[in-house]
């Protein structure tokens, strides 16, 4: 069972490792060493790889016209040396063949590399089978799928304090699937889209913030139209005709958000993004903690930092409208920075419920698909 | 004199402080304090910095049409700040404005900056008088020093051990300039380029290495023709229309580096530096102490290397020629991707002396310009 030989080109080898290998190198424990699980079937060439978080499946179909499986088989090499290899190879065709004795043979053209291997059996590679098409699970978009991990993991916390925070909430109901992220603290985002499939769909669960970027990164350069995603109450997987991406859940109760965000407003401000986030920019560098001032007046927003013994910056936005009282508030410019990367407008509506409440950060037309919420610095 | 009034474009601006700021973030200690000197006078506004070991003048002139001078004055502030703020400008005017606080504002748009200055009299800055057009030195042009400075400066020693090969020789005779550079043990440059202009000039310095990488990077982005050297006892200076680069020279007797090179030769090959380039990459991945171990024969360079317990390469390069002995030599891979780099010609002649001797690279045609040594590893 450990015999395979099969016939490749360069750049699809080399794409099915790569993708496998972000996923391999992310291991905290010893990177080097982590096998990547090769697997030869009748009509596929499997790449497996992964931790035990989060594993990778890339799938090669025979009906890529340069590959052929002459001889079905199963190897696990090293990870990160197979990947250099197969990456500074000469472009053309590319023989990997496994001996009896588990040594992985790549020949191109006049390179010859052998790998020591192991045997699979020998470790705790998934077999293949489920890389199935399937109709269960929902269906998004692959484009939009991104956007929202983007937008949203970015507020997950950071701290093992709270295990639970670090991971996004996913949450399907009828025909939407919404993200929420939040440190607890400061900071909190949301985003709603649309399921593509018919059904009637319900669950939720919790996924470490890492992996879901790391899905995001894996899934990047394809050019894909629709994700399945199938939740199991254990790990959720992400399918693509080529993908098949699996994650582990975090368990436990993931705090209600809906009373963070404030019901009223006093004041409301609607601005152009790229204008804000320029002016935030400037006034951070010399923002001593990231301490930002902000002065709401008729029309116009004034940001004031300083740095003692250094200097200081006054800056001043003109507004789109504002409607409701005139009023100052400290924020952390770090924050702000990020919360302002993660929006896609052009123009949003930020709204204010007092200088040490949290305001929100909507989209300027009664869409209200997203939310963003900061809360304000308590200065004395 | 302290009191200074400026308009510039913000491009103008952010060039100026850029190239200067190049010079000052190297400087180890307190980088963050490190000063920027402005100084304004009637035809020109000056910005400089630098350590004790490496100082840049920048000269932006009122031929700029958009650079105009109300009050002349000078000004030093800390540069990180500055060049942070400038950087991150709306494009159009500013205004910089020195008070007799010794507080430097800058205007642009809504954006006003303060930055706590000190009196240049308080600093080490030098006047800026010699930012002059000079006829003494010798004139290079700007893009083959540039590249000089690129193949040569990386075989010097990284080590403090000997001080003096930290350096890289400069050597002026006649219409000739040389530079050379060794670590003493493995590797070895030399290059060999004309001076432009007429006169009978000779002298030599040994220049810091990480000084002239940084000039090299600093005179990066100009459209210059030519650059300007002039050589003193304890300093070179590197002049263009718009910088004065001054780096202190390393004290000392360089050794000489002609014994190094092996008069004679048992064996010569040649051939293309891309593909060998490639070929040697290649073998590294698997290269156990960057070990890789060259057999030469009939038309035929294979090279091989291999890792305990993980795998082993064996690759194959077909040459353009070969005259002299059949052998194999044992080299540092990483040393020889390095060497590599920096030649600039498509096909190479390199020759051997025996496995246990330096070899050499030289360029294909009768041309001996330059020339690149690597001692091999020695191996039982």
């Amino acid at each position: 069972m450990n015999k395979l030989l099969v016939h490749l080109s360069r750049d699809v080898l080399a794409k099915a490792v790569q993708h496998v290998f972000k996923a391999v190198s992310n291991h905290r424990h010893a990177p080097n060493l982590s096998g990547l699980y090769i697997y030869a079937g009748n009509e596929e060439v499997i790449f497996s790889g992964g931790n035990t978080s989060l594993k990778v499946q890339y799938k090669v179909c025979i009906t890529d016209r340069k590959t052929q499986i002459m001889k079905k088989g199963s190897i696990v090499c090293p990870a990160k040396y197979l990947y250099e290899i197969i990456r500074k190879l000469n472009d053309g065709n590319v023989i990997l063949e496994a001996d009896e004795q588990l040594v992985l043979s790549i020949t191109s053209g006049n390179t010859r590399v052998c790998l020591s291997g192991v045997s699979p059996m020998a470790t705790a590679f998934i077999p293949p089978q489920h890389h199935q098409e399937s109709t269960r699970g929902i269906d998004v978009s692959y484009n939009v799928l991104k956007s929202v991990i983007k937008q949203v993991a970015e507020a997950a916390s950071t701290s093992e304090a709270k295990p639970i925070l670090t991971g996004v909430l996913l949450e399907i109901q009828g025909n939407q699937l919404t993200m929420i992220a939040t440190d607890g603290v400061v900071r909190m985002a949301k985003r709603t889209i649309c399921i593509e499939n018919e059904g009637e769909f319900s669950g939720s669960a919790v996924i470490p913030r890492a992996n879901l970027m790391e899905i995001a990164k894996i899934l990047d350069d394809e050019g894909l139209a629709k994700v399945n995603i199938q939740l199991n109450p254990y790990e959720i997987s992400f399918m693509t005709h080529s993908h098949l991406i699996e994650s582990v859940l975090i368990e436990g109760y993931y705090p209600s958000t809906k009373n963070l965000v404030p019901s009223s407003y006093v004041s409301e401000i609607v601005l152009d993004i790229q204008l804000f986030r320029k002016v935030v920019e400037r006034v951070s560098v010399l923002a001593d903690d990231n301490l930002i001032t902000m002065h709401i007046s008729e029309k116009k927003l004034e940001l004031i930092s300083s740095t003692a013994e250094i200097g200081d910056v006054r800056d001043v936005l003109f507004l789109k409208d504002k409607v409701g009282e005139n009023f100052s508030i400290t924020i952390n410019g770090k924050y702000l920075i990020s919360t302002l990367r993660c929006i896609e407008s052009d123009t949003i509506r930020v709204r204010f419920t007092g200088s040490k409440s949290p305001f929100v950060f909507l989209p300027d037309l009664e869409d209200r698909s997203w939310l963003f919420l900061l809360t304000p610095v308590m200065t004395r």
